[in-house]
């Protein structure tokens, strides 16, 4: 009775090892394939058959000149069948975008619309219109959805947003909302940014993310996987303490970072609308943008100090509306860390702008089911 | 040639997994042995016997009725041979103990004394002779010593003590000033505490120690693990930033949590010079030692809301002299997380006063070396 199970569970384990050498290291001929994995050449050759049977895997040209042996095919993985969906839902956009298992982009929407206020399933309607043209568009394409992740702009615990102040939202199970053909994880939106940054753009082994938008939240990654905390809410970077008398916070405090960083307070402070606005300000040294912008600095940097300080960050990825803004917040940020962190630990850290802009936490989702494909591509239909 | 290698990194493998179950359930059965580990009987025998002659394992009487099969001899810890030695520099005192496998304490030796301004050679050099005491005891115990670990009051990074504000020492590399029989590890000591409150006190799986000295530090326990960020600097609690424009701090900052809940600051507020009277004075209801530690809670609370954010904390275990100050302290603490983190989070942290005392840090380090040699008995001298 268990021989066949173990079989299975060797030949599952395998499939993962060689899509993963392939991941690491494409193009790869069968013979570089079974030296890497230490598997016999036939394993090897049935296993890359099989995989390219379901379209995991594609046989490109021969391998280049100074390889072993006579030149053989070699493999990369295949971007033609196996596809995974990223949604996201924020305060003032809806999001998504399918991502072919090579890690191309294959196709995005995004709608601009203020979601305050809006009920989760008048919200997630409009979401599943998003979703249903992008899926349309990966069928015409010949692409196979093997999972859909969503993220929001909360604490999610369980599969359940916890909160999502900024909504107005609690409690709110927001996948259970979408009508897919697989099934819907949800992800905090500042996790799943932090993921995207790690495998698309200026993410490394160890750093934190920090994406701002009309709430500030973080994702923390050591050794290349996200650190959650022991209930999955780790990062909430927004409601770190500036100031225990400061403005009042949606979250119910005073001073959070949130109330001198996020998005609404620093756009108010300057007198303009939209974050475009008020880069064309700064960019014309208006006195009350660089004001505005250099109190958000700051807070952000004494937030950042305290987050140093617990963490031990070495590098910091500032997300979201930071990104366009980096030029003018970056260097009165660094400076507060400098000051307060320098003399304890000798080193402050990197600030680097994020290089996927309001598409991390889309791709980070895309790419969360990408990531368990390569991991465990026999737990995918494969045919 | 590799069969050699192989069957003794077997035969290692093997021995940590009896003492492993050991550790876990004793005391157990040769029989009970083999059934957990999945062992032959006979291997679990002979592994058995060297773990005994070794003098990992001892016998004991035969087991409970109830076992299945006929009552046989089980096996314990030994307390009779294999010891550690936990050793401590802190800003007020000096502390070492002595741990046998069984993981009683047996010997243990605290000085108290001032170390600001010393030079860490000279301060080594009592600690030195606190540690020949221990091992003189240990030795005519009949105890062999298998490591040793030094806790100090600073960030610690890749053995060197990179700064100790309030010892006005940096970069110190304290365990190489220490001449022991065995190898010695230098680690922080809110990170030790940590590890003490977890395998001897009030920690959990999932925690963060909080040790309130004159400085301020923490350490976090994930998955029974700890948490060292990326240089292993994480945890400076002491310096999460309460007040950007509060007192100056020893590590050149301002308003730092240190500043309003250090020993220090406590003890001048409520204008006493120990502990000691403190707890008199609030016990008496003194006016001005009840405000004193009122905004030293406060404070607190500030920083912890910010660690909860960050760290998804649900228990925070206070050590130091929160500890003796726990009753007056955690009410006012727990008020600030409980208005500041209840209506994002839906919970606030337990907080939870050390059952260890000003042990903790002593405890975990002489632990750190019963643990490594639980885990891998074979790497220790086997006679």
């Amino acid at each position: 009775m268990t021989q066949p199970v173990r079989h299975d569970a060797m030949r599952a384990r395998n499939l993962g090892l060689v899509l993963g050498e392939v991941h690491r290291a494409a193009p790869l001929t069968r013979a570089a394939l079974a030296e890497l994995t230490g598997l016999t050449k036939s394993t090897v050759s049935k296993l890359v058959g099989d995989l390219v049977d379901a379209g995991f895997l594609a046989e490109t040209g021969p391998a280049r000149v100074g390889e072993r042996g006579r030149p053989g095919v070699s493999v990369v993985l295949s971007g033609a069948r196996v596809a995974s969906l990223g949604l996201e839902v924020n305060v003032d956009y809806l999001a998504g975008c399918v991502l072919d298992l090579s890690g191309t982009v294959r196709f995005s929407r995004r709608i601009e619309r203020d979601n305050r206020g809006r009920r989760p399933a008048r919200v997630l309607r409009s979401l599943q219109k998003l979703a249903d043209g992008l899926l349309a568009e990966a069928e015409a394409a010949g692409l196979s959805l093997a999972g859909a992740v969503l993220a929001v702009s909360g604490p999610v615990a369980d599969g359940v947003l916890a909160s999502a102040p900024n909504l107005g939202w609690r409690d709110v199970r927001a996948a259970d909302l979408l009508r897919l053909p697989v099934p819907v994880s949800l992800e905090n939106e500042a996790n799943l940014g932090a993921l995207g940054e790690l495998w698309f753009g200026a993410g490394s082994p160890e750093f934190l993310y920090v994406s701002g938008e009309i709430g500030i939240g973080a994702g923390l990654v050591v050794g290349s996987e996200l650190f959650r905390g022991a209930r999955g809410l780790a990062g909430e970077l927004g409601h770190v303490v500036v100031s225990s008398s400061g403005p009042g916070c949606r979250c119910g405090a005073r001073g959070c970072l949130e109330t001198y960083a996020g998005q609404e307070a620093v756009l108010t402070a300057a007198g303009v609308r939209t974050v475009e606005a008020l880069v064309r300000q700064l960019a014309a040294d208006d006195p009350r943008a660089v004001r505005a912008v250099a109190a958000a600095a700051e807070a952000l940097g004494l937030a950042l100090t305290s987050a140093v300080n617990l963490l031990d960050l070495d590098r910091i990825v500032l997300g979201g509306i930071f990104g366009p803004l980096f030029r003018w917040l970056a260097p009165a940020a660094e400076s507060v860390l400098a000051d307060r962190l320098g003399p304890l630990r000798g080193s402050v850290p990197v600030l680097a702008p994020s290089t996927l802009g309001a598409t991390a936490a889309t791709l980070g989702a895309a790419g969360t089911t990408i990531h368990r494909v390569l991991a465990d591509p026999a737990s995918f239909p494969v045919r």
